[in-house]
């Protein structure tokens, strides 16, 4: 008798947890928005740029897969991303005017609109983990500096030396960008501040995002980069600002960006898009593109973004050339994708 | 002949000047919400905030009045209340967990849509110049620490010793929530980064703010903040954050926020506010209301906000004991207050 109890209350806890789930998940990644065009590219590259996607679904998806939450499927393809030196987050980040890396990151929770981020972080392996332990074990959104390494080393990300982030791409990158910083110089006051605009876009709009729809109808996103080649004066993008590079609400969608950040920051982009679908109640896509293609270009910024609705919609929208991306389906559709 | 021409022509230019502008204007200005309670304020003390807040509305209605833009109103605004020690910004600014003064502040151009904010500095006198020199002399939106510092003392910002910053009273403040701190540590794990809340809110929502209406129907939002006492691990609050602390658009209002920082960030509450006006047709005084009355409240923040539309309806919302705030019109009208 208290066996078969036992059975049946089995039955019904399995049961009602399957109930909670819908079985669908939407993963979907970026690698940063910018002047990527194929006649630039070699069949090798792009493989190995395509890879680096592939690897980051993978994880992700692993763990939408098993049941896992949208909030772990999104860091864990962060990681992978910043892990890869293709892409300008964690490792492979670009370098400050100083010649240093400083990284910035951001996570949200769309269930219960929690948030993390660091900004100007040196020494963190993957930014993503401190901006996901901001969340989750202090009260705070957004920790800076040095500050934020202290936190972050406090609660168990794993700390490098800063050399770490060092490769030879990105430091000849930042060379170049110095040559054109002096060439520049010698006409402008370099006092302003001005930023210069590397005339290859390409790194500048490096940044890595990843948003996700789980079985239990959470959205989340995140999105970590090492911010623009040669940037001056503790300049903050738009990546580590809530509402503008990162936002996710389990009502609406969850919105990773990638571009010229101040734009982003300007026009609040991610939120916008959310509060066109919550006030307005546009589609996703009709928000974004028209943020994307009107909104954004009006001001004089370009960019893109990916993002995933509660019914797992999804859209990649850019005005650039191209914006490395791609995504999985829990029906098994995935693709990866870089030009337009 | 040639001096009617001349006289018709200055007829002419002069009529296409006031042909531009309304004749009308609004100010409104905070000093921060809180735990303010009649009951613990002499009326020597209520005298002094009230002077402080009659001071910044006298100098930014200066500037409208005489044809000055919005911009420049709520500059003025800010820099006499971040001089007035009694509020928590610029002198008179709480202390951080490491006994240091650490400045944000922002402000934005409804016009442009041109924004401009500083983290994190140590040495500005009035960080909203700093704000307005990010803005006005480069090509980023957000600066923080050091980078923020030289960026400011580049472009004609008053650099003090950080010791100006000091006050008695604040610092005892801080004492005493050292003091708290070390009592809660005794039962927490003290490297989770959990903020200790004080017990006496009162210092834990200074912030000071402007909004304006110009004659020329421009909108500017400025806000400006020494953070929260005891502030650890470089925390950045909502007030540099365009779209959370700080708002405006032309289109829609120019709004500046106080309160307990992480929920208006996880809210991106300014823009909320301007997209349900712009996408939901909501009055501003609605739309701030739901998000201060409901939407704070039910994910446990509280604060306050004041408001201004592009007809000069204005808004002072908050769900706290009080908030310090005032305004003025060109008409005359003018008032300043601090309890519910």
């Amino acid at each position: 008798m208290r066996k078969l109890f036992f059975i049946l209350f089995a039955f019904a806890f399995a049961t009602s947890l399957i109930a909670q789930t819908t079985g669908k998940y939407v993963l979907v990644i970026h690698g940063g928005a910018g002047t990527i065009l194929k006649s630039q590219m070699t069949p090798a590259k792009e493989k190995l740029y395509k890879q680096g996607l592939q690897n980051a679904l993978d994880a992700g998806n692993k763990i939408l897969k098993d049941g896992g939450t949208a909030l772990d499927a999104v860091e864990a393809a962060i990681k992978i991303l910043e892990d890869d030196s293709l892409f300008n987050a964690g490792k492979g980040a670009v370098f400050t005017n100083e010649g240093k890396n400083e990284l910035d990151a951001s996570i949200m929770d769309g269930k219960t609109l929690k948030a993390g981020a660091v900004a100007g972080v040196t020494n963190v392996k993957n930014p993503i983990t401190a901006a996901r332990a901001v969340m989750d074990k202090s009260e705070h959104v957004l920790m800076a500096g040095k500050g934020a390494e202290l936190f972050a080393a406090a609660n168990g990300c794993t700390i490098v030396e800063p050399s770490y982030f060092f490769t030879t791409q990105r430091w000849n990158d930042f060379l170049d960008a110095k040559k054109e910083d002096s060439l520049k110089a010698l006409h402008k006051d370099s006092t302003t501040g001005l930023l210069k605009q590397p005339s290859n876009h390409d790194y500048k709009y490096g940044t890595v995002g990843a948003v996700a729809l789980d079985t239990y109808g959470n959205l989340a996103a995140a999105t970590s980069t090492g911010g623009m080649t040669d940037k001056r004066y503790g300049r903050i993008g738009d990546s580590p600002i809530i509402g503008a590079g990162t936002y996710a609400d389990n009502n609406t969608c969850a919105i990773s960006c990638t571009g010229w950040g101040e734009f982003f920051i300007r026009l609040v982009m991610a939120k916008t898009i959310s509060d066109k679908m919550e006030f307005a109640h546009e589609s996703l896509k009709n928000a974004a593109d028209d943020m994307i293609m009107k909104k954004l270009p009006a001001l004089g910024g370009d960019g893109g973004l990916i993002a995933v609705d509660k019914e797992g919609n999804f859209t990649m929208s850019f005005d650039t050339d191209g914006m490395y991306r791609g995504y999985i389906k829990s029906n098994g559709e995935s693709k990866v994708e870089i030009y337009k």
